[in-house]
């Protein structure tokens, strides 16, 4: 089949990889890929972000089922969670799955990934797209939940004056979370046209932070941005934190605690809302460029804030 | 009146500071010091820490007011909160006086302090001691404060181990407020016998930082111990910061973000359940080390869990 590979230092494309036909193990299921979306996870993985990783690469789709441990899901179109957690651990057992210690994440550690004809997934992971849904646009249920974990982990007065710093593709989906909580929303970013794309739900702002809120999101991708989040944070109030960076970053932390602000990481999240915002259409997206998957170099240097590798 | 009094470059002891006899503005109290106690942050301040602030320093105290805008005040001992509040900013207005963003700071930030004969201070900031109660042991009233933030902050679970960085006079007070939650409790400490003192409530382990804890704190008061305390921190757990320190920290932020760790600043507590755990004996206090205010230097210099000057 058709795959995208990571060799532990490059990517390649190839033809040869075999197909994943074999008996599936109990709970799998065996995924026809439609849509493969490039994230900037994929990017850090090229810059050596991952070097123990070797496969297929990839961890969002949208596909359909073709053989399954449930048989009602055979023919059903799905898109479907990254981290293939054990179920027994501390975290598994505290309601923290996401974070098992033994965890494998498609297209990222120990599992093979969606930039590929097949994928081979557990069936419990997956969930169903409506068939109203296009492809295209529920290639965007994982950002989406991304996003969607923030309002999931944070209390958001939909009266308190909200923050964001970043103008890219996950930027413009917590952008669009947040102001669905009806709070009023500033977003500061760098880049013109895409700041346009944040106009009609929140105040747009290019390089010009100023004021105080009570929850600033940093989804910059940078560390050099933090200290403009914290002097941002009101006193008390709260510093989201969506961007992973290889290194250490610096930040004044005898100010987090004169100010007693609260920080938060925040990663992978919930897919069940994501699919109803979608549903509902509450959730304005880019179009999606699409490129075939021999060309996913050119995916992965696009600057469109969503480009996929077509493998229908 | 006698006093120890910032420069803005050194301390000096003085006896001929004007007593504030003088009449009072509407809303304050005359108080006669018996005994101020040193705390870290006078001694940051000696350091450097706050280079505007001159003036008579310390803000803890114990003490009895000798007039007051509260007649039913007068002759009771006392001991006060140290941020004076504007009572009309945003922050004074949505239930965060400590973070008023005019306020003053008695011996910290345009006020006169506490060690000296007398002190000025509003006393609605003022809480009785109760008679049972020693002034040796209601000086530790501001510390035990400070501790009892971080329950005002955190949910502790009585179930879900914790882990306390630091064996100093702070890490004191939080041990012992943690260890009343019923929360298994350890404590990670480099003075052999300064953690003996920790050993009737938790378990205290010289130097061997392991295992995981829903919740950790780092009362270390420097910035080298972050990677320690952020690796004993669960996934989705919180590690308290109660160190303020000179200069930037360096923190693993992507670590922070992949296992959705939450920091929270602690600062400054509330007076009241302080004075009611000290009143019912909950929390065991070693003794106050005490000098005379001229010998100011070495209760700056003790390594006592507390050091006291006497002004009685």
């Amino acid at each position: 089949m058709r795959a995208v590979i990571y060799d532990g230092t490059a990517a390649h494309y190839t033809t040869d990889t075999p197909q994943p036909v074999a008996d599936l193990a109990a709970g799998q299921s065996l995924i026809r890929i439609e849509y493969a979306t490039i994230c900037s996870t994929d990017r850090e993985i090229l810059r050596g972000y991952r070097p123990d990783f070797q496969g297929v690469m990839g961890h969002e789709f949208v596909g359909r089922v073709e053989r399954s441990s449930d048989k009602a899901l055979v023919g059903q179109r799905v898109v479907g969670e990254l981290n293939i957690n054990c179920g027994s651990c501390l975290y598994c057992q505290t309601g923290r799955p996401h974070h098992c210690q033994t965890r494998r994440v498609i297209g990222i550690e120990g599992h093979d990934g969606t930039f590929a004809d097949y994928l081979v997934h557990e069936t419990r992971l997956l969930h169903a797209v409506p068939d109203s849904l296009a492809p295209e646009v529920a290639v965007f249920t994982e950002p989406l939940a991304a996003a969607l974990r923030i309002v999931e982990q944070v209390h958001f007065d939909p009266d308190a004056p909200v923050a964001l710093i970043g103008d890219g593709r996950l930027a413009l989906m917590i952008g669009q979370v947040v102001a669905l909580t009806g709070a009023p929303l500033t977003v500061i970013g760098r880049i013109p046209e895409k700041l346009a794309l944040f106009e009609d739900f929140s105040v747009a702002r290019l390089l010009e932070p100023s004021g105080s809120y009570e929850i600033v999101i940093d989804a910059t991708g940078t560390p050099g941005s933090l200290p403009t989040a914290l002097a941002l944070t009101r006193s008390e109030g709260t510093l989201v934190i969506k961007s992973t960076y290889a290194g250490d970053a610096r930040i004044n932390m005898s100010e987090v605690v004169v100010r007693e602000i609260t920080i938060r990481g925040s990663r992978c999240g919930p897919f069940a809302p994501a699919l109803r915002l979608l549903q509902r259409g509450l959730v304005t997206l880019p179009p999606v460029e699409v490129h075939a998957p021999q060309d996913f170099q050119a995916a992965f240097d696009s600057p469109a804030f969503k480009a996929a590798l077509d493998f229908r």
